[in-house]
């Protein structure tokens, strides 16, 4: 491999070592300035190339115009996998620092190099469907040790399929929108009749999200190589969990309003060709997944992720998980491959939860319900500041990346602030 | 009232007194003919009345031009009850026998009444969300009873909340969509391991879907009044189901894959107004339910429903349930309601499965799962011919409706046929 102050691996916009956004990653949003509307852009250390000045100023071939106009990804993602590898080396190549095109033109410059600090950043696509999975074996088993004890964690079906759900696709929205306390029906064990009102147990659970690039048919179902090749990237994922509205109305149909309120993103989605260097594989599985659900590749990353939590007097978020998300017992392909496996069209623009992505160790748990064991072990995140559920106000901060040698393949943050019940 | 015969409630279509499409309904569809694109109509008797045609004609007055020629009602819908209400009233006047604007302009006539036999019904909405409720006691009880015994029939929640799932919107089809046999996860209680393969248990579902037509804001709750309003009509609704997958799936996050490669709509969206004459109070409800599901007028509606199903040699189907919508315990207002109690949003083209309409008799059973309880007792279908579950090359069909005095407002038919697995 070439060494990272390679010309061709370093961008003549100048990037720190510790950004998410060197020139090996340039993940694509949507984002507005300077009073135009949204576009796609991609980021490059501190700022959003505009990728609409490019395509406008002829510099991308595209036979459909204006897919960088558009205020999602999804005109992009769906002109297929050669456009988005094309287009990502076309975008290395003009940011790179021995490329003269853009570096030399001041005046497209000017207009392409918008810094981050002045755009607002937008859900980067519209959301087809929504799915959520239930796919880290750890956190699987802590919630079932919680609720059913040792024995009887994992449920029977749980290592012989991804496990997951339909979750609300009209409720995902961007990092940085502040989120309401919802209601629900609320009936604690020892009490006869459920009331309603603002949910007690407000939790987050940390997770990746695959963004789907490409649609497949009603009825057909799909190899791994046909699975991966439909993955567009991923970003970071923020499924909010009600625990006390959950665990009175999951009874037989699943979640359903508990999780109905809001799930955040991040605004950069990582692209899977970003990700390849750091490609592992996952836990052995055992029993051996039917044929249907087999893969003959490493399709885990080694991606480290963090949670932070802040309440309302602290200045910066205290961490309260840090996890990778190569731990995931099930792969993002193989949830796929499940997920079409009765005939289920899948649609661009679809996004995949993960699960939460906990590991086997107390400080890898990826939410609340697990760090403090169902409200039985409060954190505490400051002297005096504990907390053991989601209080009003309070930050929740997720942050992700992979560290390549000297540089680092990240997602920002996923930020969402607690507002209380109106 | 004034009597059928009346010009203003007759049409210079005729209209057969049997017919589902008199000018007392004026149900919505999309549909293509001549060679045209989809653009939306309005069923009159054996013709569909060429929207599009009359608002180029300058026959409405819309300030968005452009609405009738999408190949969806969603733009129609985000216009607002007021233009459902306004465009209704038109619509009617437009084919009232004693009206002569349409009637005797032989020319536009021919351009905007087309042969139903001639046009090609298509999916009446771009499904935005998929939610299946599961609001028939009935049917609850009798699923509980066959699984949990007559002791645990309802889960505790169930007279608490109307409960439901988030579905699949990518596999919503029109009537007369093939459906292929899902594959699936199966392990029957009786064997070790689960195997994949095709579904064994293949069931229909009987159900009213609710088609929303205005959204809700994020965090937002509403009144009954909001929830009203914001329901732009009804379809028939088939949510096919597989029976085996779901027994080895659902448990804990509910229904997945078993629901998700088909569900199968009425072309003709019926509006509320159309059904106005038909409501009725629904069974009551004991415990009353929380105030914020508290409703004060019947929202019910008396509407007659039937399911037919032909085994491949027969040519006419055999009627196996006959039942009513009325029978519903939560109502679609209810429904909507708890929908979006926790702050989740609704979106024009949100559709909600009312769950299967069962009623107290047998004869009333909505799923083959009751009707042959759990494939015990095979329904005859002819000499010689019985059924458990579907099977390869059934064709199953649905008709529903409510009958006026002279009149009847009904939806046409929800037609699928089974094709086997690949």
């Amino acid at each position: 491999m070439p060494h990272p102050n390679d010309p061709s691996l370093r961008s003549f916009v100048p990037v720190d070592p510790s950004s998410d956004f060197p020139i090996q990653n340039l993940p694509y949003g949507v984002f507005s300035a300077r009073g135009l509307a949204p576009r796609v852009g991609v980021a490059i250390g501190d700022f959003v190339l505009d990728l609409w000045e490019l395509e406008q100023d002829g510099r991308f071939g595209f036979r459909e115009i204006g897919v960088f106009s558009q205020p999602s990804l999804n005109s992009f993602m769906a002109l297929g996998p050669k456009v988005w590898s094309s287009t990502r080396a076309r975008i290395s190549e003009l940011l790179r620092a021995d490329h003269p095109e853009l570096r030399d033109n001041e005046e497209l410059r000017q207009q392409a190099l918008v810094p981050m600090r002045d755009v607002r950043l937008h859900l980067p696509i519209t959301v087809a469907g929504y799915t959520d999975f239930y796919s880290s074996k750890e956190h699987a088993t802590n919630v079932g040790v919680m609720f059913r004890g040792r024995d009887n964690a994992l449920q029977p079906n749980w290592l012989h399929m991804p496990i997951g759900y339909n979750g609300r696709a009209s409720t995902v929205v961007v990092s940085g929108t502040k989120v309401r306390r919802p209601r629900g029906q609320l009936k604690p064990p020892n009490v006869e009749l459920p009331s309603f009102g603002p949910c007690k147990r407000l939790d987050f659970e940390l997770e990746m999200g695959v963004v789907v690039g490409q649609g497949s048919a009603m009825g057909e179902m799909l190899t791994e190589a046909q699975a991966e090749a439909m993955i567009f990237g991923f970003v970071l994922l923020n499924d909010w969990s009600a625990r006390d509205i959950q665990q009175w109305e999951y009874v037989p149909l699943g979640p359903f309003q508990a999780k109905a309120f809001a799930t955040s993103i991040s605004p950069w989605v990582v692209t899977r060709q970003a990700l390849e260097p750091f490609r592992v594989s996952g836990p052995a599985q055992d029993p051996v997944p039917l044929p249907y659900l087999r893969q003959t590749r490493p399709n885990n990353y080694d991606m480290a992720l963090e949670v932070g939590l802040r309440a309302g007097a602290m200045n910066i978020p205290r961490t309260i998980c840090a996890t990778n998300f190569k731990y995931m017992y099930w792969s993002s392909v193989q949830q796929l491959m499940h997920h079409a496996s009765s005939g289920c069209a899948m649609n661009v623009g679809d996004l995949l939860g993960s699960g939460t992505i906990s590991g086997p160790e107390k400080s890898q748990r990826g939410s609340l319900l697990e760090i403090s064991w169902n409200g039985t072990e409060p954190v505490e995140l400051a002297p005096g500041v504990s907390r053991t559920f989601l209080e009003d106000g309070d930050s929740l901060v997720m942050r992700g990346g992979c560290q390549g040698d000297g540089y680092r393949v990240g997602f920002g943050e996923v930020e969402g602030t607690i507002l209380p019940a109106e």
